[in-house]
Parts: C-alpha cells; structure tokens; sequence
C-alpha cells in the first residue's frame, strides 16, 4: 500500500472518529492502523482501528469500517496451548454486519466483495447498531461489513496477536506492508 | 440505599451517556449500577457503571462520575494465584482525575470526600482528558474523582471479580444493598 493511500485512509477515519464524538490523543490519530490485507482493494476489503491497549491479559481497540468496506473471514487460532482470541463487538456509530458459523442467514444485507467469494464461507448474521454488542467465542470463523454510512465498532478481548489470525483467503497478509510514494 | 435514590442516579448517569453520545442498549440504561458503597453519601463519594462484557479473560465497563464524586480507594488483590484486576482507564467526556501509589503530586485537584480523609492516603495524581488514558498495574492502590462536569470513563480490563475489591475505608461496602421506598 501506498504511504499516500495510508494517509488518506487515516484522514477519512479521523473523520468519523470526529462525527462520532469519539476523541483521540494527537498520537493516536497520527498512528491510525491501515489493514488493506495485501489485496490492493483498501475501499471494499481494509480495516482501520486505533489499538488503546493491548496487554498479556486484555485488549481494546477502536475499529472503523468505511461504507460496505468488509474486514475479511478469519479465525483466531490457539496460541501456546490458550484458546484462541475471544473478542467483543460493540457498535458505537453507524451499522456493521458481522457474520459468524452457525445456522445460513436467508437473506444477508452485505455484498460479499466481488471475486472473493470463494473466501467468505460463513453467513450466520448478526446485525449491530449503536449500543448493540456480540460475542464471538473463540475458534469462530467470522467477518464483517460496514454499513451504507460505515461504523466504528469497539472492540474488547484477549490479547491480541494479529500476525497469527488465520484468513480464508490465502492470499491475504495481515500486517500491512507500506511503500513510499515515488517522488 | 433507597430505590427512589437509585432511580434518580439512573436517570442522571444517563443524561450524561446522551450528552457524551454514547448510546446504551435500553436494558443497559435500565440496569445501571449505582455504587453508594455504603456510606450514605452518593453525591460525593459513589460511582455509576455500565458492565458491557465480563468473562474470565476480559472485562468492559463505562464509569460515570458526577461532578466531584469520587470511587474510593481501594486495591484489587489476587485471587486463586491470579495477579490482581489489571485496568486501563480512557477518559471519553469530562475530566477524571485518578490517584495512585508513587511520589505524591504536590498540589492536588481532586477535593477529598470530607470526614474521610484518612481513607484517602495515595496522591500521585494523573489527570485525563478525553482521548487519554492510563493503566493501573495490578496491586496498585487507586481511586479518582471526576472534574467539575464530571467524567465517562471506559475501563478494560482482566476479568472482574468487585466482590473481593479491598477498600482503605473499613466502612465501605461494595456491593449495594437497595431498599425498597416506603409506600
């Protein structure tokens, strides 16, 4: 991903971190985490969050999805013999989608991003508004969207270790790789 | 404490969710917990709280704090060979200022609860504004105040166990008792 690209991207979040009342240090808001997982498509499959903190016992971040952006299907596996990462989402602004395994929904609101279906396998929905949280027990499948306005979801767990997140889609690197701009 | 008592700090704790922009669930809003501690004086030394998710690896809250109320000191212990309760408190609205063990700061903000002073013996002050944060080690002695609007503060943390929190004040009880008015 570009360091341009990056940039843009923590703009349009620090915006709507800004319409949402939700204030961050200067550092934080500079600091803004770009997930484009490696597939080039930042606007439909990325991920922005800011990590408040993440220690040996919890962890809490802030995510934020831009209109029917989507953050990939993908499972926390167990590390060094603890279960896998258990997460809490909280709707704080907008709608997001999430789907989980479980019993197919008949109709699911997101539109699963255009050639990667052979990578979004589960589709048990839970639809979140503000004030509206779930769950996820650990060693669940999952992925989720943002809806037409977007969302900014609060997100409490286990520590989080991202590097060992297991995605459906092979081709997809979880720790962002940014390249300078060409002058 | 009075149910008539709690109601009224219900509904005052969320008037001031509304005004910070944090929307509660409507079973939320209606169970807030209002912590009196048992010493009959809710305005100066209380605290009002939401617990969105306790299990045994996380826990989040939201804290409100009146204008000047206080949450006593009080220490979290360790429990069957688990460290104490680690916390990470991130002021959302208002100001909060948070007292912990370590060299005392020479002039404090914070007014200590009247008549309770010697329940009060820990002065290192941090002050945290929205966007801020800070993170109490585990056996560390604590208690704050919200400024003069008072405070909403997020709390995550390792699992939450109240029942055993330690409090300086040997009067103090944590887990409320509510009375039902007369008729």
């Amino acid at each position: 991903m570009l360091r341009s690209e990056v940039r843009q991207a923590q703009q349009r979040a620090a915006a709507m971190f800004a319409e949402a009342g939700i204030t961050l240090a200067p550092e934080e808001e500079a600091g803004i985490e770009v997930a484009g997982f490696g597939l080039g498509q930042l606007e439909t499959q990325g991920l922005e969050l800011v990590t408040y903190v993440n220690t040996d016992r919890y962890c809490a971040k802030e995510l934020v999805l831009f209109p029917r952006q989507t953050c990939p299907e993908h499972i926390h596996p167990p590390i060094n013999g603890e279960p896998g990462k258990m997460e809490t989402f909280r709707c704080r602004w907008g709608k997001v989608f999430l789907y989980v395994e479980g019993e197919p929904s008949k109709n699911i609101s997101a539109i699963v991003p255009l050639g990667s279906s052979p990578y979004y396998t589960v589709f048990h929905e839970v639809e979140l508004n503000p004030g509206e949280q779930y769950t996820i027990a650990p060693g669940t499948r999952h992925w989720f969207q943002g809806g037409n306005e977007g969302a900014i979801v609060s997100e409490f767990s286990s520590t989080s270790r991202d590097e060992y997140d297991i995605f459906t889609d092979p081709a997809i690197q979880r720790m962002p790789v940014i390249t300078e701009d060409e002058a």
